[in-house]
């Protein structure tokens, strides 16, 4: 071992000894407890840097977006999950998480992937408006949605997205991929002559790509997130379940055809 | 169903119009968005209430205290399942939040349980050092650990406690739990004759008392802390992976014995 | 490592080399595969012994008892999770089973506890009328229902009791176990003026002690038949999808209320 | 909802009134319990057909090939799951399952697809070895390897091969799938100029085919057998724990550059 200067098993994440603990540089105790908020504690975690104020703010906004959706099917998944184990709070998070796939999460990873990916991080465009024709025009003869644009309730506009790019705005992260992403939502309603505009996924993607994130953290946000919501939930199916109601409506229904009723 | 007061499936957390988002009574664009953060969202998802400044201050810091703990056995079973489903980021969160059972958040739930039972939130108690006494006899009397109390490796303090303890004082949340516990924690080193420090779950577990939280709440804090840490391990894993070399000394060194070389 | 004998990190489970395969000592090509049907490779997995024809029998219907049992909470969230994250089946599955826990689990695994501990394996016992009359006397006082009895559907008899009990009775397993549960049965009813046949979990429970098994492994067989049921879940649900629609119904039904709608 | 012949929420694969449970058609006590093997209730559940002898026989093979693969980072991840919450075996069984994605079970599932892709089920061909031809060269033009061809431990051959492809032609399932599978190895064999034996997953693939699976469902094969190998080798951590000697050392090894020991 005398010559191998970098183990096989290593994280640089953190360590303890017997009077320390450290994450990411910082001692936990000294520099973080009182002088963080979750949101900062999470990208410290995540990125391995403390947030400038500007990115506190922004950053806190996009995981608080992504925290409650209301009664998803991962939120049902976490509630039915729960009723059969309600000693394993943890277990009914997990299984609420394992639903946040490539149909709600996609959106959004998709969203920063398709900026990333059309101007990248290190690269630089004149031509902002010639990128997004070109894209609208790329997704639209794959025939598969753009991602990021459109609502199934939130009409004509998504109310997250004007807020989000507000806070960009105000914090200095209102830069070519915000511009982008308004432009390909622009040209893909022009092009294809329907309200298409920017959802919540649409504006936190743009606004990762300011950060400069790498499109697959950006599940990693939904994730976390998710979780913070899935507790809220659970503590309200033990308090007011609506579990065994539904199996049973669920039960009656799905077989009434086997059982003659139908 | 016009007769029906309250639906059988109901949930008081959010919902949504075309227009509006709205969580826990509060508009998620106009009263969130920009003006909490990430622990106070969670603060008010899972309680309903908005925090003040000082649940705020302490609330963040108990969450954080709780997000990343090293390479737990959480940490590398996420990393074990990425390695085999790199696509599936939010199945490997999953996996690593499904062991956080009885052994390792069993400590901080007890905790809080303890004391909770002991010294009911409604209740009034003159003589909490008798309730010490008696509480540390009844536990020793079972043979079973008082939860909250030692550390392997964080000796002979654990450097978490005093922090927690001076941020408790701080925002005016230092009461009679907190006392409770440290005479606890007194009570037992003199009847065991070992040092038994109140480690981090003990903090925890008696500051979430003079919250006032139900001690079932309390697995819900770990677990979506220990959500966000696991992000972050499977995002230094997707860079530095260290699953394959594990699995290759685990397999090699559990079946020596059957392949007849140990 | 010289001098030790076993090695910390140790599995008899199984190995391979270059040419071989073995899996609780049998060849696996040779001596399982085209030999041994799965639920007699289960058998061996999990006990380590090849199951004799009468165990094969009575172990493969056991199991078998436990794979289906219609739509479940359990088949509702891998249906849920499935909806999210269709690239992701094992997730899925996984989520399904994360909910087999104290509420579905529990009754099989604590008729075999009961059982067990009321009449140990090692020990004996000449008078199992009177073990059964304070067996419910004990269950009785603690107010607690008494695993193994009672169905809310399957009234007057659980069909699939008499079924298992009659192939307990072909295969040589029909023993005092067998005798208990059906004397505690009766004594239940007698004591309470309910009634309250076995169900399938308690003849389970017995069958189960009739093999020897140590109550926890029990958990383990639903566990493991739930995930073929799940499987076939999933697989309908990708040709005939649920999930849309019962969510589209939660989620206007249980925030009615807070839409003004209700 | 008159006129709706179909309901929306609707099951075609069990269903329980009081006297009787029926699943797939069958009734459960009267026409499966001491009838079928596990394997063949299996195949019941997944496809809605019974199995006929040679199917039971092969589809019994396929699925046992399945089950156990010695210390995977599957049984890793299980076992350190198991190690934090014990009550809960049903999660530590979910967690191993999350890690059965693209990089363990892709192989099985790439080879099936591959080859219904290459022969459609309902479509004929006069000439395997062109097929052979153009989809090995189909693959090594796109530089990613064939599913099912080769093994890091297993060489020169993959011991279940020669098996899974005798029990495929005892039971009638040798066909035009098995045959192109092996010209297809053989052709990568001659245009790599590498041994590229047909490993279980290329077998399994390519009888999945003789089957008529969709490639979809395969997947399926490889959780729901995995979930009788992890119940195994959790009950054996039960006795005999790994999980604390392993985290330690990872703690240790991992952290060790930070805590300045390396």
């Amino acid at each position: 071992m005398a010559r191998q200067p970098k183990p096989l098993v290593r994280s640089d994440i953190a360590y303890s000894t017997p009077d320390r603990i450290v994450v990411r540089g910082k001692s936990l105790p000294d520099e973080v407890l009182g002088h963080m908020n979750l949101g900062d504690f999470a990208f410290l975690q995540l990125t391995g840097k403390a947030a400038t104020p500007q990115q506190s703010a922004m950053f806190n906004a996009i995981v608080i977006t992504l925290v409650e959706h209301g009664m998803t099917p991962s939120a049902i998944a976490a509630r039915m999950t729960y009723a059969g184990a309600p000693e394993s709070l943890q277990a009914a998070v997990a299984a609420g998480l394992c639903g946040l796939g490539s149909v709600f999460v996609g959106s959004m990873e998709g969203a920063c992937r398709m900026l990333s990916e059309t101007l990248p991080y290190d690269g630089q465009c004149d031509d902002l408006e010639k990128l997004a024709v070109d894209t609208v025009a790329a997704w639209r003869a794959r025939g598969t949605p753009i991602p990021g644009l459109g609502h199934p309730l939130h009409k004509p506009i998504d109310p997250r997205t004007p807020r989000l790019f507000e806070l960009a705005a105000q914090n200095g992260m209102s830069g070519r991929y915000v511009t982008l992403m308004q432009l390909i939502g622009a040209e893909a309603e022009r092009a294809s002559g329907k309200a298409l505009p920017i959802n919540a996924t649409g504006a936190i993607g743009a606004i990762c790509c300011e950060f400069g994130f790498p499109w697959r953290i950006v599940r990693g946000f939904g994730v976390m997130a998710r979780a913070i919501g899935l507790v809220g939930h659970l503590l309200e199916e033990g308090e007011r379940p609506m579990s065994f109601e539904l199996w049973q409506r669920v039960e009656d229904e799905a077989s009434a055809h086997l059982r003659g009723e139908a």
